[in-house]
């Protein structure tokens, strides 16, 4: 999990996911875009291979990046995990404020103490 | 988006989030599940805090740490928009494959060519 939030720590490495998420891609064709030597855009493909966001295939000189959604799934769920416990939360406390107002009937003035 | 990502690549960091996520807590409660210096903790809540996941507020002596959930809403989003296409892309793929295959109806040994 660590190496997957570190690949997407990068906007070049985030713009490579961006570009996979429409299909696959040589590393050539990911490079473009960039102002970056070739061997800089390659390390980037490696941190975000050995991260499991991307799979790469060789075949001949060529070599394909994929997009392997498993690796940006488990992020996200980490994520959203953490963000529903903490909605979650809030949720009781409403509940718990709506409990605790319910007995006591408004009084006048209640609102200025 | 960079700082966000980078905060969340770090076990101790996300484990901090994590007990966030059920409530605010001091620095120094923060602080307890770790072997680790009360400095080098506060580097962690600073790293959180300059991402944008939580806030922090110094009452008398005390620091308390509350999770920003929209810190963490945006890195979901990024990755999930991601994700969405690349699997819009498949849904195009399979839809395509359906209507190649219709006009032409199945031919004996047509498996093994």
């Amino acid at each position: 999990m660590d190496r997957v939030f570190q690949a997407l720590g990068d906007p070049a490495r985030r713009k490579m996911i961006d570009r996979l998420s429409r299909g696959p891609a040589s590393v050539s064709e990911l490079a473009r875009p960039f102002d970056m030597t070739l061997a800089a855009v390659v390390q980037h493909v490696q941190v975000l291979e050995q991260s499991g966001v991307i799979t790469t295939e060789k075949i001949g000189r060529v070599r394909t990046c994929r997009l392997e959604p498993r690796g940006l799934s488990a992020a996200e769920r980490w994520i959203s995990k953490r963000r529903a416990t903490w909605e979650r939360r809030f949720d009781r406390l409403e509940a718990l404020l709506e409990e605790t107002e319910e007995p006591t009937p408004p009084k006048k003035g209640s609102k200025e103490s």
